[in-house]
C-alpha cells in the first residue's frame, strides 16, 4: 500500500479541491492510502468516507505570504509540516501540497532531505509541448543560483525521471542555452556541456534554445534555476496573455464574432487542453529522500487527482530508490 | 537630411524586402536619405528611383551561417561591413541590416565603437504588451555575461530609449528577477537591485517577474545577456506554437469549425497583429556611437518601413547623442 500525506490546507480552494481530488484518487486507485492534515471538520464535509483515508487535525495552516524559512520553524503543527513530518518519520511514503511554494521546498530540504550525493534538489515539472507528449525541465527555481556540477547532476535526475515516470526508453537530455553550437553561452554553460557531453549514461544531444522547447526538441530541458524560473514564468505569461486576448478580441467583436467562437468552441477547447498541463501533475523537489510534489496553487480537483497519480507512479517506479542507488555508486568512485 | 546605410542583402527576403521597404520610406519621410549596400542590379529591379537613394554595388555579402567576428574580418567588402563603415567615416549617421544578427553585432562593436563610458552595448526590443503600449527590454543576448555595473547602465540606456524614442515622460524601469521582493534573486539581481535603487535619476519601480511582462508591469525591463535572450525565445516560442495549435485547431475541426473561423476572422487579425511587433521596428545595439539596428530576418517590407521610421526617430531625437553627453557626465564623476 502507498501512504501518501497531502496537506488539506494548501492552495487557493483548499480544502475542497484538495480533498474532492483524493476522493477521486481514492476511487480510481486500489493501492493508496491517504493520510489527509488540516482542519478536520472542513474537511469532512467533502470526503467520501474510506477506510483508507485519515485525518490529521490540525488548527495551524502556512499562509501564501509567510516567509518559507521561518513559517516552517515556527509553525511546527501547520499542515504542510506534519505532513512533511509524516513522510521524515516513515508513516508516509510521499508528500504533497498546493499551498506556499518556497515554504513546501524549506520543509522539502530540512524536514525531508536531500538523497546523499546530490547536492541541490531541483524543481521538475512536465511542460506541454503541442504534440502533447511534454518535456521536463529542471531547476525551475529551487536554487537561484547553481554550479556546473549542479547542472550535471539535473541532467541525471531529468533523465530518471523521464525514464521511470513518464516511460521514455532514452530520454533526450538538451541543455537551455543562447544558441545551438557546442561553443555557445557563459563560462557556466560551457563547463555543463562538456560534463554532459562526457557521461555516456546520458543521450545528450547538445544545446537547445527555449524558442524550440514547446516543439519538442528535448525530453528534459537542463536549467540553472534562475534561467529555469524566467522561462518558466515566460512560457505562461504569454500562453495566458494570449488566451486572454483571444477571449476579449472575441467578445468585443461582436454578434459575428460570438458565433464563429461558438463554432470553433471544440477546436478552442483542444488548443486550452494542449496548453493545460495540470494532467502531468504538479512540480516535483527531485533529489529528496521521498516524493515531494508541489500542486499548482490554483489547483482543482482534477489538478489534485492528477498529482496523486502522478506521486502514486513515482512510488510505483520507485524512482526515488533508484536515484539513492545511482547517486551512492557515484559517491563510491568519488570516494 | 538623415542619412541611413542599409545592407539590402540581409535577411530571409532580399534584396526585394529591403528595397521594398525603401521606396515606402522613402515616400513617407523627406527629411531621410537613404544608401543601399549591395547587388545593383538586383537592387535597381525594385528600387522607385529617387534622388535621395543612392547604391553602393558590392558582390560579397556575409550569410546567415558565417561564423560572426570572422566573417567581419575577413568580409571586407561585404554590404552589412560596407554600410557599417559609411558610418564609422561619417558618410552615414544610422546603420539597418536584416542579415546576420551576430555578425552584425560584431560590425557595430569593431567598426562603430561603443560611447565612451558604455562598457557592454546591450541588445534592446520593443516588446508586445496586451494593451498594445509595449515595453523595452534589454540585453537580449548581445553579452551571454554581464556585471552588475552592465545591468545599472543598461536601466540608463533602457530609460533613455523609452524616454527619447517612445516618448514615454518617466519610464517605469524593473529589473527582471525571479520574485518581487526586494530580496530576491542571485547575487547579481541583489546587487544591481541596490545600484538602481539607490539611483535617483532612474524610476526603479523594483523587481519583476517574466510572467507579467506582456501585462505591461514596467516600460523598461532590465535583464543580463542569459537571461534576457531566453525570455525572449520562450515567448517567441510561446507564441508562435500557440498560434500554430489554434490553426491546426481550426484545420482538423472541420466544415464547423472553418465557418466560425471565417466569423472569427477580423477577432484573430487583432490577435495577430497584437502578437506581431514588427510595428515598432528593430533591436538596437544601444551604447554605439550611432544607430544600428537589426530587423528581424524574415522581415518583409512593412517590417522594414517601420525599422526605418524607427532609426529616423532615433536620429531626430538624437538620444545617441543624449547618451554621449550622459555617460561622460558619468565618467567625469568617476575621475
Amino acid at each position: 500500500m502507498k501512504k501518501i500525506a497531502i496537506d488539506a490546507m494548501g492552495g487557493d480552494h483548499a480544502p475542497k479541491a484538495i480533498v474532492e481530488g483524493v476522493n477521486q484518487a481514492i476511487e480510481a486507485f486500489s493501492d493508496i492510502e491517504v493520510q489527509l492534515y488540516g482542519d478536520q471538520s472542513r474537511i469532512e464535509s467533502y470526503l467520501v468516507k474510506s477506510d483508507r483515508v485519515s485525518i490529521v487535525h490540525t488548527d495551524e495552516k502556512i499562509n501564501s505570504d509567510d516567509e518559507p524559512a521561518k513559517a516552517i520553524r515556527r509553525k511546527k503543527n501547520a499542515s504542510m509540516v506534519l505532513a512533511a513530518r509524516a513522510v521524515k518519520d516513515g508513516r508516509a511514503d510521499a508528500v504533497l501540497s498546493a499551498g506556499n511554494t518556497g515554504a513546501l521546498l524549506a520543509a522539502g530540504l530540512f524536514i525531508i532531505g536531500r538523497i546523499k550525493g546530490v547536492d541541490r534538489p531541483g524543481l521538475l515539472s512536465t511542460l506541454p509541448t503541442v504534440d502533447g507528449s511534454g518535456f521536463d525541465m529542471l531547476d525551475l527555481g529551487a536554487n537561484a543560483e547553481n554550479t556546473a556540477e549542479h547542472l550535471h547532476q539535473y541532467a541525471i535526475l531529468g533523465s530518471f525521471y523521464a525514464k521511470h515516470v513518464r516511460g521514455i526508453a532514452k530520454p533526450r537530455i538538451g541543455l537551455l542555452n543562447n544558441g545551438t553550437e557546442a561553443t555557445k553561452g557563459d563560462s557556466l554553460r560551457k563547463e555543463v556541456y562538456n560534463f554532459l557531453a562526457s557521461d555516456s549514461s546520458l543521450q545528450f544531444i547538445g544545446n537547445v534554445e527555449a524558442r524550440d522547447l514547446m516543439s519538442g526538441v528535448a525530453d528534459v530541458v537542463v536549467a540553472d534555476g534562475f534561467t529555469g524560473n524566467a522561462v518558466l514564468k515566460s512560457i505562461e505569461g504569454t500562453a495566458m496573455s494570449i488566451m486572454g486576448q483571444l477571449k476579449s478580441a472575441i467578445a468585443v467583436g461582436g454578434v459575428k464574432a460570438k458565433f464563429g467562437a461558438l463554432l470553433l468552441k471544440s477546436s478552442l477547447y483542444d488548443l486550452k487542453d494542449t496548453l493545460d498541463y495540470s494532467s502531468a501533475g504538479g512540480a516535483v523537489l527531485f533529489g529528496l529522500k521521498a516524493p515531494l510534489v508541489k500542486s499548482h496553487g490554483s489547483s482543482d480537483a482534477k489538478a489534485i487527482f492528477h498529482t496523486i497519480k502522478q506521486v502514486r507512479t513515482m512510488l510505483e517506479t520507485d524512482v526515488v530508490g533508484q536515484l539513492v542507488e545511482e547517486f551512492s555508486k557515484e559517491s563510491d568512485v568519488n570516494d
